[in-house]
Protein backbone atom coordinates (compact mmCIF):
# COMPACT_ATOMS: atom_id res chain seq x y z
CA UNK A 1 0.00 0.00 0.00
CA UNK A 2 1.30 3.38 -0.73
CA UNK A 3 0.58 6.80 0.81
CA UNK A 4 0.26 10.10 -1.56
CA UNK A 5 -0.40 13.23 -0.67
CA UNK A 6 0.55 15.15 -3.37
CA UNK A 7 -1.71 16.17 -5.87
CA UNK A 8 0.36 16.41 -9.00
CA UNK A 9 1.79 12.49 -8.13
CA UNK A 10 -1.55 11.32 -7.57
CA UNK A 11 -3.12 12.93 -10.46
CA UNK A 12 -0.09 11.76 -12.92
CA UNK A 13 -0.15 8.46 -11.18
CA UNK A 14 -3.79 7.95 -12.37
CA UNK A 15 -3.85 9.20 -15.23
CA UNK A 16 -0.66 6.73 -15.95
CA UNK A 17 -3.01 3.99 -14.87
CA UNK A 18 -5.68 5.24 -17.11
CA UNK A 19 -3.33 4.63 -20.20
CA UNK A 20 -2.42 0.99 -18.73
CA UNK A 21 -6.62 0.52 -19.16
CA UNK A 22 -6.95 0.01 -15.38
CA UNK A 23 -10.14 0.26 -13.69
CA UNK A 24 -9.66 2.27 -10.76
CA UNK A 25 -12.24 1.82 -7.46
CA UNK A 26 -12.68 4.79 -5.56
CA UNK A 27 -13.54 5.61 -1.71
CA UNK A 28 -13.81 9.32 -0.64
CA UNK A 29 -13.67 9.25 3.06
CA UNK A 30 -12.90 11.81 5.64
CA UNK A 31 -11.28 9.22 7.68
CA UNK A 32 -11.92 7.94 11.05
CA UNK A 33 -12.66 4.68 9.38
CA UNK A 34 -15.87 1.84 10.33
CA UNK A 35 -16.87 -0.78 8.72
CA UNK A 36 -18.80 1.11 6.64
CA UNK A 37 -16.23 2.53 4.68
CA UNK A 38 -14.23 -0.83 5.03
CA UNK A 39 -17.01 -2.54 3.28
CA UNK A 40 -17.00 -0.23 0.42
CA UNK A 41 -13.67 -0.69 0.13
CA UNK A 42 -14.76 -4.56 -0.44
CA UNK A 43 -17.41 -3.64 -3.06
CA UNK A 44 -15.60 -1.77 -5.47
CA UNK A 45 -12.18 -4.29 -5.12
CA UNK A 46 -14.39 -6.64 -6.92
CA UNK A 47 -14.71 -4.57 -10.04
CA UNK A 48 -11.41 -2.85 -10.02
CA UNK A 49 -7.82 -3.66 -10.91
CA UNK A 50 -7.14 -1.12 -8.11
CA UNK A 51 -8.61 1.05 -5.40
CA UNK A 52 -7.81 4.42 -4.01
CA UNK A 53 -8.98 5.45 -0.60
CA UNK A 54 -8.98 9.27 -0.13
CA UNK A 55 -9.05 11.07 3.43
CA UNK A 56 -9.55 14.01 3.56
CA UNK A 57 -11.65 16.43 5.97
CA UNK A 58 -13.14 19.00 3.33
CA UNK A 59 -13.48 22.06 5.18
CA UNK A 60 -16.59 23.33 3.20
CA UNK A 61 -18.39 21.06 3.85
CA UNK A 62 -18.73 22.10 7.45
CA UNK A 63 -20.76 25.48 8.32
CA UNK A 64 -19.52 27.81 10.98
CA UNK A 65 -20.18 26.42 14.25
CA UNK A 66 -20.22 23.03 13.17
CA UNK A 67 -17.76 20.14 14.10
CA UNK A 68 -15.12 20.73 12.04
CA UNK A 69 -12.43 21.73 14.81
CA UNK A 70 -13.40 17.89 17.03
CA UNK A 71 -14.14 16.15 13.93
CA UNK A 72 -12.06 12.51 14.52
CA UNK A 73 -8.87 12.30 13.26
CA UNK A 74 -6.35 9.03 13.42
CA UNK A 75 -4.75 8.52 10.41
CA UNK A 76 -2.10 6.11 11.77
CA UNK A 77 -5.16 3.89 12.20
CA UNK A 78 -6.95 4.54 8.90
CA UNK A 79 -3.66 3.73 7.67
CA UNK A 80 -3.47 0.30 9.36
CA UNK A 81 -7.20 -0.57 8.27
CA UNK A 82 -6.03 0.37 5.04
CA UNK A 83 -3.55 -1.74 4.62
CA UNK A 84 -5.69 -4.59 6.02
CA UNK A 85 -8.52 -3.90 3.92
CA UNK A 86 -5.66 -4.71 0.70
CA UNK A 87 -6.50 -0.55 -0.31
CA UNK A 88 -3.76 -0.40 -3.36
CA UNK A 89 -3.59 3.79 -2.63
CA UNK A 90 -4.20 6.19 -0.35
CA UNK A 91 -4.96 9.79 -0.80
CA UNK A 92 -4.57 12.15 1.59
CA UNK A 93 -3.98 15.52 0.19
CA UNK A 94 -3.27 18.68 2.22
CA UNK A 95 -6.40 21.34 2.86
CA UNK A 96 -4.20 23.98 1.33
CA UNK A 97 -3.24 22.41 -1.85
CA UNK A 98 -7.30 21.20 -2.51
CA UNK A 99 -7.87 24.60 -1.68
CA UNK A 100 -5.37 27.23 -3.11
CA UNK A 101 -5.15 31.20 -1.64
CA UNK A 102 -7.10 32.16 -4.28
CA UNK A 103 -9.50 28.95 -5.70
CA UNK A 104 -12.98 31.12 -6.43
CA UNK A 105 -14.75 27.58 -7.83
CA UNK A 106 -17.42 25.70 -6.83
CA UNK A 107 -20.07 23.45 -7.85
CA UNK A 108 -23.59 23.26 -7.20
CA UNK A 109 -26.45 21.14 -7.28
CA UNK A 110 -30.09 23.05 -7.15
CA UNK A 111 -32.75 20.60 -6.98
CA UNK A 112 -31.79 16.92 -4.91
CA UNK A 113 -29.87 18.90 -2.53
CA UNK A 114 -32.48 21.44 -1.29
CA UNK A 115 -34.33 20.38 1.29
CA UNK A 116 -33.32 17.63 4.33
CA UNK A 117 -29.58 17.86 5.04
CA UNK A 118 -29.42 21.02 2.76
CA UNK A 119 -32.09 22.89 4.26
CA UNK A 120 -30.44 22.22 8.00
CA UNK A 121 -27.00 22.31 6.32
CA UNK A 122 -26.95 25.43 3.77
CA UNK A 123 -23.52 24.97 1.99
CA UNK A 124 -22.93 21.46 3.39
CA UNK A 125 -23.84 19.68 -0.49
CA UNK A 126 -21.53 22.47 -2.04
CA UNK A 127 -18.97 21.67 0.02
CA UNK A 128 -19.23 17.91 -0.81
CA UNK A 129 -20.02 18.56 -4.71
CA UNK A 130 -16.75 21.05 -5.00
CA UNK A 131 -14.35 18.45 -3.87
CA UNK A 132 -15.71 15.03 -5.11
CA UNK A 133 -15.55 16.88 -8.63
CA UNK A 134 -11.87 17.80 -7.26
CA UNK A 135 -11.00 14.32 -6.27
CA UNK A 136 -12.56 12.63 -9.01
CA UNK A 137 -10.11 14.80 -11.56
CA UNK A 138 -7.32 13.76 -9.28
CA UNK A 139 -7.76 10.40 -8.92
CA UNK A 140 -9.73 9.38 -12.30
CA UNK A 141 -12.00 6.49 -10.70
CA UNK A 142 -13.83 4.31 -12.88
CA UNK A 143 -16.19 3.43 -9.91
CA UNK A 144 -16.77 5.56 -6.68
CA UNK A 145 -18.59 3.81 -3.93
CA UNK A 146 -20.74 5.38 -1.33
CA UNK A 147 -22.52 4.73 1.50
CA UNK A 148 -26.19 3.93 1.62
CA UNK A 149 -26.00 5.83 5.03
CA UNK A 150 -25.17 9.31 3.24
CA UNK A 151 -28.66 8.65 1.20
CA UNK A 152 -29.25 12.36 0.05
CA UNK A 153 -25.42 12.71 -0.63
CA UNK A 154 -25.48 9.44 -3.00
CA UNK A 155 -28.22 11.26 -4.89
CA UNK A 156 -26.71 14.40 -5.17
CA UNK A 157 -22.93 13.16 -6.29
CA UNK A 158 -25.14 10.34 -8.58
CA UNK A 159 -26.65 13.94 -10.14
CA UNK A 160 -23.35 15.79 -10.28
CA UNK A 161 -21.67 12.93 -12.25
CA UNK A 162 -24.91 12.78 -14.69
CA UNK A 163 -25.22 16.30 -15.22
CA UNK A 164 -21.37 17.06 -15.69
CA UNK A 165 -21.07 13.83 -17.85
CA UNK A 166 -18.30 12.26 -15.43
CA UNK A 167 -17.34 8.85 -16.68
CA UNK A 168 -17.84 7.29 -13.48
CA UNK A 169 -20.45 4.92 -12.17
CA UNK A 170 -21.48 4.85 -8.70
CA UNK A 171 -21.63 1.83 -6.57
CA UNK A 172 -23.78 2.16 -3.57
CA UNK A 173 -22.82 0.56 -0.55
CA UNK A 174 -26.00 -1.08 1.93
CA UNK A 175 -25.84 0.87 5.31
CA UNK A 176 -23.38 -1.27 7.96
CA UNK A 177 -25.00 -1.13 11.80
CA UNK A 178 -23.78 -1.60 14.91
CA UNK A 179 -25.05 -4.66 17.08
CA UNK A 180 -27.66 -2.49 18.59
CA UNK A 181 -28.69 -1.05 15.29
CA UNK A 182 -26.97 1.93 15.41
CA UNK A 183 -25.93 3.09 11.54
CA UNK A 184 -22.08 3.39 11.64
CA UNK A 185 -20.62 7.12 11.44
CA UNK A 186 -17.47 8.54 12.51
CA UNK A 187 -19.14 10.63 14.63
CA UNK A 188 -20.75 8.07 16.96
CA UNK A 189 -17.61 8.48 19.30
CA UNK A 190 -19.17 11.89 20.29
CA UNK A 191 -21.98 9.91 22.19
CA UNK A 192 -21.66 8.60 25.49
CA UNK A 193 -23.52 5.66 27.32
CA UNK A 194 -27.03 7.81 28.32
CA UNK A 195 -26.94 9.61 24.21
CA UNK A 196 -25.94 6.07 22.82
CA UNK A 197 -29.29 4.87 24.32
CA UNK A 198 -31.49 7.31 22.45
CA UNK A 199 -29.38 7.15 19.83
CA UNK A 200 -30.37 3.28 19.22
CA UNK A 201 -34.18 4.64 18.86
CA UNK A 202 -33.33 5.65 15.41
CA UNK A 203 -32.75 2.25 14.41
CA UNK A 204 -36.21 0.81 16.12
CA UNK A 205 -38.19 3.55 14.53
CA UNK A 206 -37.22 2.84 11.57
CA UNK A 207 -37.42 -1.26 12.03
CA UNK A 208 -40.88 -0.07 13.18
CA UNK A 209 -42.26 1.88 10.15
CA UNK A 210 -40.64 -1.35 7.81
CA UNK A 211 -42.86 -3.81 9.65
CA UNK A 212 -45.86 -1.13 9.38
CA UNK A 213 -45.34 -1.53 5.70
CA UNK A 214 -44.45 -5.03 5.19
CA UNK A 215 -47.07 -6.11 7.58
CA UNK A 216 -49.75 -4.62 8.20
CA UNK A 217 -49.71 -2.71 4.60
CA UNK A 218 -49.76 0.80 6.46
CA UNK A 219 -48.89 2.57 3.33
CA UNK A 220 -49.96 6.35 4.83
CA UNK A 221 -46.85 8.65 5.18
CA UNK A 222 -48.72 10.82 7.99
CA UNK A 223 -49.39 7.85 9.43
CA UNK A 224 -46.00 6.51 9.49
CA UNK A 225 -43.95 9.25 10.31
CA UNK A 226 -46.28 9.27 13.47
CA UNK A 227 -45.45 6.30 14.59
CA UNK A 228 -42.06 7.45 13.61
CA UNK A 229 -41.71 10.24 15.77
CA UNK A 230 -43.66 7.82 18.61
CA UNK A 231 -40.51 5.73 19.13
CA UNK A 232 -38.11 8.81 18.72
CA UNK A 233 -39.95 11.31 21.41
CA UNK A 234 -39.21 8.12 23.81
CA UNK A 235 -35.47 9.65 24.15
CA UNK A 236 -35.23 12.60 26.50
CA UNK A 237 -31.45 13.86 24.31
CA UNK A 238 -33.40 13.34 21.36
CA UNK A 239 -34.63 16.65 19.34
CA UNK A 240 -35.69 15.41 15.55
CA UNK A 241 -34.20 17.69 12.75
CA UNK A 242 -36.38 16.26 10.01
CA UNK A 243 -38.64 13.17 9.29
CA UNK A 244 -39.63 12.45 5.88
CA UNK A 245 -40.56 9.88 3.13
CA UNK A 246 -38.97 11.28 0.25
CA UNK A 247 -38.69 9.79 -3.58
CA UNK A 248 -34.87 8.32 -3.07
CA UNK A 249 -33.38 9.47 -6.30
CA UNK A 250 -35.20 12.90 -6.20
CA UNK A 251 -35.21 13.40 -2.19
CA UNK A 252 -38.52 15.20 -3.02
CA UNK A 253 -41.24 14.90 -0.19
CA UNK A 254 -43.75 12.13 -0.56
CA UNK A 255 -47.11 12.55 1.08
CA UNK A 256 -50.47 10.37 0.75
CA UNK A 257 -49.34 6.88 0.14
CA UNK A 258 -46.01 5.64 0.04
CA UNK A 259 -44.22 4.75 -3.64
CA UNK A 260 -42.13 1.86 -4.98
CA UNK A 261 -39.00 4.45 -4.82
CA UNK A 262 -40.16 5.35 -0.88
CA UNK A 263 -37.12 5.97 1.24
CA UNK A 264 -37.48 6.91 5.13
CA UNK A 265 -35.13 9.40 6.00
CA UNK A 266 -34.21 10.78 9.31
CA UNK A 267 -32.08 13.48 11.30
CA UNK A 268 -32.01 13.90 14.40
CA UNK A 269 -29.97 16.03 17.25
CA UNK A 270 -28.80 13.72 20.49
CA UNK A 271 -27.90 16.29 22.39
CA UNK A 272 -25.11 18.11 20.46
CA UNK A 273 -24.75 15.32 18.17
CA UNK A 274 -26.17 15.19 14.62
CA UNK A 275 -27.36 11.54 13.66
CA UNK A 276 -28.84 10.96 10.05
CA UNK A 277 -30.51 7.18 8.55
CA UNK A 278 -32.70 6.30 6.39
CA UNK A 279 -34.43 2.81 5.58
CA UNK A 280 -36.15 1.89 2.35
CA UNK A 281 -39.55 1.34 1.88
CA UNK A 282 -40.25 -0.26 -1.04
CA UNK A 283 -41.44 -4.00 -0.80
CA UNK A 284 -38.82 -5.80 -2.40
CA UNK B 1 -13.05 13.40 -40.36
CA UNK B 2 -16.28 12.28 -38.43
CA UNK B 3 -18.44 13.94 -37.05
CA UNK B 4 -20.12 12.87 -33.75
CA UNK B 5 -23.42 13.91 -31.86
CA UNK B 6 -23.90 11.17 -29.39
CA UNK B 7 -22.68 11.86 -26.31
CA UNK B 8 -22.06 8.59 -25.38
CA UNK B 9 -20.25 7.58 -28.16
CA UNK B 10 -18.02 10.71 -27.59
CA UNK B 11 -17.14 9.75 -24.44
CA UNK B 12 -16.31 5.86 -25.25
CA UNK B 13 -13.94 7.64 -28.34
CA UNK B 14 -12.13 9.99 -25.85
CA UNK B 15 -11.51 6.87 -23.00
CA UNK B 16 -10.63 4.79 -25.46
CA UNK B 17 -8.10 7.43 -27.07
CA UNK B 18 -6.69 8.25 -23.37
CA UNK B 19 -6.12 4.38 -23.05
CA UNK B 20 -4.00 4.46 -26.38
CA UNK B 21 -2.28 7.23 -24.59
CA UNK B 22 -3.64 9.30 -26.98
CA UNK B 23 -3.28 13.63 -26.65
CA UNK B 24 -6.15 15.16 -27.54
CA UNK B 25 -6.35 19.07 -28.36
CA UNK B 26 -9.76 20.39 -28.05
CA UNK B 27 -11.49 23.11 -29.29
CA UNK B 28 -14.59 24.51 -27.81
CA UNK B 29 -16.52 26.87 -30.75
CA UNK B 30 -20.23 27.83 -30.78
CA UNK B 31 -19.47 27.42 -34.41
CA UNK B 32 -19.57 29.97 -37.07
CA UNK B 33 -16.90 29.37 -37.37
CA UNK B 34 -13.70 32.08 -38.31
CA UNK B 35 -9.77 32.61 -38.92
CA UNK B 36 -9.55 32.82 -35.02
CA UNK B 37 -10.78 29.08 -34.47
CA UNK B 38 -9.00 27.95 -37.19
CA UNK B 39 -5.56 29.31 -36.06
CA UNK B 40 -6.94 27.51 -32.67
CA UNK B 41 -6.92 24.42 -34.25
CA UNK B 42 -3.53 24.86 -36.04
CA UNK B 43 -2.15 26.06 -32.23
CA UNK B 44 -3.27 22.64 -30.50
CA UNK B 45 -2.65 19.97 -33.60
CA UNK B 46 1.03 20.92 -33.22
CA UNK B 47 1.07 19.00 -29.99
CA UNK B 48 -1.73 16.69 -30.01
CA UNK B 49 -2.47 13.05 -31.52
CA UNK B 50 -6.00 14.29 -33.01
CA UNK B 51 -8.10 17.43 -32.82
CA UNK B 52 -11.71 17.70 -31.68
CA UNK B 53 -13.99 20.93 -32.37
CA UNK B 54 -16.90 20.97 -30.54
CA UNK B 55 -20.05 22.93 -32.00
CA UNK B 56 -22.59 23.89 -29.53
CA UNK B 57 -24.31 26.79 -29.18
CA UNK B 58 -24.75 27.44 -25.46
CA UNK B 59 -27.86 28.20 -24.52
CA UNK B 60 -27.05 28.88 -20.86
CA UNK B 61 -24.27 31.46 -21.55
CA UNK B 62 -26.57 34.00 -23.09
CA UNK B 63 -29.22 35.81 -20.86
CA UNK B 64 -32.46 36.14 -22.03
CA UNK B 65 -33.18 39.15 -24.78
CA UNK B 66 -29.63 38.01 -25.74
CA UNK B 67 -28.95 36.92 -29.62
CA UNK B 68 -29.29 33.23 -28.29
CA UNK B 69 -32.50 32.90 -31.26
CA UNK B 70 -30.19 35.00 -34.04
CA UNK B 71 -27.03 33.62 -33.33
CA UNK B 72 -25.49 32.57 -36.70
CA UNK B 73 -25.26 28.82 -37.41
CA UNK B 74 -24.34 27.10 -40.66
CA UNK B 75 -23.46 23.73 -39.73
CA UNK B 76 -22.60 22.59 -43.35
CA UNK B 77 -19.76 25.73 -43.63
CA UNK B 78 -18.37 24.78 -40.83
CA UNK B 79 -17.66 21.01 -41.24
CA UNK B 80 -16.22 22.29 -44.54
CA UNK B 81 -13.80 24.72 -42.81
CA UNK B 82 -13.15 21.25 -40.27
CA UNK B 83 -12.35 19.51 -42.85
CA UNK B 84 -10.24 21.77 -44.71
CA UNK B 85 -8.42 22.35 -41.22
CA UNK B 86 -7.69 18.65 -41.08
CA UNK B 87 -10.32 18.19 -37.88
CA UNK B 88 -10.46 14.53 -36.72
CA UNK B 89 -13.31 14.81 -35.17
CA UNK B 90 -16.08 17.35 -35.04
CA UNK B 91 -18.37 17.49 -31.65
CA UNK B 92 -22.48 18.59 -32.67
CA UNK B 93 -23.80 17.26 -29.20
CA UNK B 94 -27.76 18.34 -29.00
CA UNK B 95 -28.79 20.52 -26.38
CA UNK B 96 -31.34 18.28 -24.96
CA UNK B 97 -28.72 15.65 -24.05
CA UNK B 98 -25.91 18.23 -22.48
CA UNK B 99 -28.82 20.00 -20.27
CA UNK B 100 -31.15 17.01 -19.66
CA UNK B 101 -35.04 17.96 -18.40
CA UNK B 102 -34.03 17.09 -14.91
CA UNK B 103 -30.34 18.97 -14.64
CA UNK B 104 -29.53 20.68 -11.78
CA UNK B 105 -25.75 21.23 -11.21
CA UNK B 106 -23.55 24.16 -12.27
CA UNK B 107 -20.56 25.58 -12.22
CA UNK B 108 -19.93 28.76 -10.73
CA UNK B 109 -16.78 30.74 -10.52
CA UNK B 110 -16.58 33.74 -8.19
CA UNK B 111 -14.01 36.32 -8.52
CA UNK B 112 -12.37 36.48 -11.71
CA UNK B 113 -15.90 36.19 -13.38
CA UNK B 114 -16.87 39.04 -11.51
CA UNK B 115 -16.45 42.14 -12.44
CA UNK B 116 -16.13 43.24 -16.55
CA UNK B 117 -18.78 41.26 -19.22
CA UNK B 118 -19.93 39.34 -15.30
CA UNK B 119 -21.59 41.93 -14.72
CA UNK B 120 -22.83 42.84 -17.80
CA UNK B 121 -23.72 39.48 -18.25
CA UNK B 122 -24.71 38.08 -15.07
CA UNK B 123 -25.32 34.62 -15.99
CA UNK B 124 -22.75 34.42 -18.78
CA UNK B 125 -19.59 32.77 -17.12
CA UNK B 126 -21.79 30.33 -15.18
CA UNK B 127 -22.84 29.00 -18.40
CA UNK B 128 -19.58 28.73 -19.53
CA UNK B 129 -17.84 27.34 -16.78
CA UNK B 130 -20.74 24.78 -16.77
CA UNK B 131 -20.58 23.57 -20.61
CA UNK B 132 -16.85 23.36 -20.95
CA UNK B 133 -16.61 20.85 -17.89
CA UNK B 134 -19.37 18.84 -19.49
CA UNK B 135 -17.04 19.43 -22.43
CA UNK B 136 -14.23 18.47 -21.33
CA UNK B 137 -15.57 15.09 -18.94
CA UNK B 138 -16.91 14.15 -22.31
CA UNK B 139 -13.83 14.92 -24.51
CA UNK B 140 -11.02 14.08 -21.90
CA UNK B 141 -8.71 17.28 -23.52
CA UNK B 142 -5.32 17.09 -22.99
CA UNK B 143 -4.74 20.22 -24.60
CA UNK B 144 -7.83 23.21 -24.78
CA UNK B 145 -6.99 25.81 -26.96
CA UNK B 146 -8.89 29.35 -26.44
CA UNK B 147 -9.10 32.55 -28.14
CA UNK B 148 -7.22 35.78 -26.59
CA UNK B 149 -10.50 37.78 -28.08
CA UNK B 150 -12.27 36.66 -25.05
CA UNK B 151 -9.90 37.07 -22.21
CA UNK B 152 -12.08 37.18 -19.58
CA UNK B 153 -13.19 33.77 -20.53
CA UNK B 154 -9.64 32.28 -20.94
CA UNK B 155 -9.17 33.53 -17.62
CA UNK B 156 -12.05 31.96 -15.56
CA UNK B 157 -11.60 28.54 -17.49
CA UNK B 158 -8.01 28.81 -16.10
CA UNK B 159 -8.85 29.42 -13.03
CA UNK B 160 -12.16 26.50 -13.03
CA UNK B 161 -9.30 24.22 -14.69
CA UNK B 162 -7.03 25.21 -11.45
CA UNK B 163 -9.41 25.08 -9.09
CA UNK B 164 -11.33 21.70 -10.25
CA UNK B 165 -7.64 20.18 -11.22
CA UNK B 166 -8.74 18.93 -14.09
CA UNK B 167 -5.70 17.76 -16.21
CA UNK B 168 -5.63 19.89 -18.56
CA UNK B 169 -3.40 22.06 -20.48
CA UNK B 170 -4.52 25.65 -21.93
CA UNK B 171 -3.13 27.01 -24.79
CA UNK B 172 -4.60 30.83 -25.86
CA UNK B 173 -4.35 32.00 -29.35
CA UNK B 174 -3.59 35.49 -30.57
CA UNK B 175 -6.36 37.60 -31.51
CA UNK B 176 -7.13 37.06 -35.31
CA UNK B 177 -8.08 40.74 -36.92
CA UNK B 178 -9.91 41.46 -40.54
CA UNK B 179 -7.69 43.72 -42.34
CA UNK B 180 -9.50 46.70 -40.50
CA UNK B 181 -8.38 45.70 -37.36
CA UNK B 182 -11.64 44.47 -36.15
CA UNK B 183 -11.13 41.44 -33.85
CA UNK B 184 -12.71 38.14 -35.81
CA UNK B 185 -16.12 37.34 -34.04
CA UNK B 186 -19.10 35.44 -35.36
CA UNK B 187 -21.08 38.99 -34.07
CA UNK B 188 -19.51 40.86 -37.08
CA UNK B 189 -21.86 39.67 -39.12
CA UNK B 190 -24.79 41.23 -37.40
CA UNK B 191 -22.79 44.72 -38.21
CA UNK B 192 -24.42 47.01 -41.22
CA UNK B 193 -21.28 48.98 -43.21
CA UNK B 194 -22.25 52.02 -41.05
CA UNK B 195 -21.77 50.32 -37.90
CA UNK B 196 -18.69 47.86 -39.54
CA UNK B 197 -17.19 51.74 -39.87
CA UNK B 198 -17.63 52.59 -36.14
CA UNK B 199 -16.67 49.42 -35.15
CA UNK B 200 -13.08 49.55 -36.39
CA UNK B 201 -12.54 52.27 -34.06
CA UNK B 202 -12.17 49.89 -31.17
CA UNK B 203 -9.20 48.46 -32.49
CA UNK B 204 -8.11 52.16 -33.46
CA UNK B 205 -8.76 52.81 -29.75
CA UNK B 206 -6.50 50.10 -28.67
CA UNK B 207 -3.59 50.66 -31.11
CA UNK B 208 -3.72 54.41 -29.57
CA UNK B 209 -3.55 53.57 -26.25
CA UNK B 210 -0.70 50.62 -26.91
CA UNK B 211 1.23 53.58 -28.91
CA UNK B 212 1.45 56.29 -25.86
CA UNK B 213 2.28 53.13 -23.84
CA UNK B 214 5.60 51.82 -26.01
CA UNK B 215 6.29 55.35 -27.68
CA UNK B 216 5.10 57.87 -24.84
CA UNK B 217 6.21 55.90 -22.15
CA UNK B 218 2.62 56.95 -20.14
CA UNK B 219 1.62 54.75 -17.53
CA UNK B 220 -1.21 56.70 -16.00
CA UNK B 221 -4.40 54.40 -16.45
CA UNK B 222 -6.77 57.55 -16.27
CA UNK B 223 -4.93 59.04 -18.70
CA UNK B 224 -5.40 55.96 -21.01
CA UNK B 225 -8.64 55.97 -20.47
CA UNK B 226 -9.24 58.70 -21.71
CA UNK B 227 -7.87 58.62 -24.92
CA UNK B 228 -9.32 55.64 -25.53
CA UNK B 229 -12.84 57.02 -25.16
CA UNK B 230 -11.57 60.03 -27.04
CA UNK B 231 -11.72 58.06 -29.98
CA UNK B 232 -14.53 55.26 -29.31
CA UNK B 233 -16.42 58.69 -29.14
CA UNK B 234 -16.04 59.18 -32.46
CA UNK B 235 -18.28 56.45 -33.53
CA UNK B 236 -22.59 57.78 -33.35
CA UNK B 237 -23.49 54.32 -32.79
CA UNK B 238 -20.86 53.49 -30.26
CA UNK B 239 -21.61 53.20 -26.47
CA UNK B 240 -18.88 52.02 -24.01
CA UNK B 241 -19.97 48.76 -22.02
CA UNK B 242 -17.27 49.62 -20.05
CA UNK B 243 -13.05 49.73 -20.74
CA UNK B 244 -10.69 48.84 -18.22
CA UNK B 245 -7.04 48.37 -17.39
CA UNK B 246 -7.09 44.61 -15.49
CA UNK B 247 -4.85 42.64 -14.22
CA UNK B 248 -4.48 40.13 -17.16
CA UNK B 249 -4.64 36.82 -14.88
CA UNK B 250 -7.50 38.00 -11.96
CA UNK B 251 -9.63 40.61 -14.05
CA UNK B 252 -8.98 42.43 -10.76
CA UNK B 253 -9.34 46.56 -12.16
CA UNK B 254 -6.13 48.33 -11.99
CA UNK B 255 -6.14 52.21 -10.94
CA UNK B 256 -2.74 54.15 -10.98
CA UNK B 257 -0.15 53.24 -12.95
CA UNK B 258 -0.44 50.18 -15.38
CA UNK B 259 1.74 46.93 -14.18
CA UNK B 260 3.74 44.53 -15.98
CA UNK B 261 0.24 42.58 -15.96
CA UNK B 262 -1.97 45.22 -17.40
CA UNK B 263 -4.24 44.30 -20.01
CA UNK B 264 -6.25 46.92 -21.53
CA UNK B 265 -10.03 45.58 -22.25
CA UNK B 266 -13.46 47.08 -23.92
CA UNK B 267 -16.96 45.98 -24.48
CA UNK B 268 -18.60 48.42 -26.95
CA UNK B 269 -22.39 48.34 -27.94
CA UNK B 270 -22.14 49.08 -31.84
CA UNK B 271 -26.13 49.88 -31.73
CA UNK B 272 -27.23 46.27 -30.58
CA UNK B 273 -24.30 44.69 -31.39
CA UNK B 274 -22.09 44.06 -28.33
CA UNK B 275 -18.21 43.72 -29.39
CA UNK B 276 -15.15 42.89 -27.38
CA UNK B 277 -11.53 43.77 -27.61
CA UNK B 278 -8.52 43.60 -25.93
CA UNK B 279 -4.70 45.00 -25.91
CA UNK B 280 -1.56 43.34 -24.00
CA UNK B 281 -0.19 47.04 -22.46
CA UNK B 282 2.45 45.08 -21.21
CA UNK B 283 6.26 46.11 -22.84
CA UNK B 284 7.08 42.60 -23.59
Amino acid sequence: MEVISCLSEMQKSSLQWEREGKKIGFVPTMGSLHLGHLSLVDLVRDQSDLVIVSIFVNPTQFAEGEDLEKYPRDLERDLLLCKEQKVDYVFTPRTEDIYKVNASTYIAEKSVSEKLCGQSRPLHFKGVTTICAKLFNLCRPTFVALGQKDAQQVSVLKRMIEDLHFPIEVIVGRIVRETDGLAMSSRNVYLNDTQREDARLIFQALIKVKKLVVEEKTINVDRLKEELMKVLQQGNSVRVDYAEVVNRNTMRIEEGNISKESLLVVAVWVDSVRLIDNMDLSNE
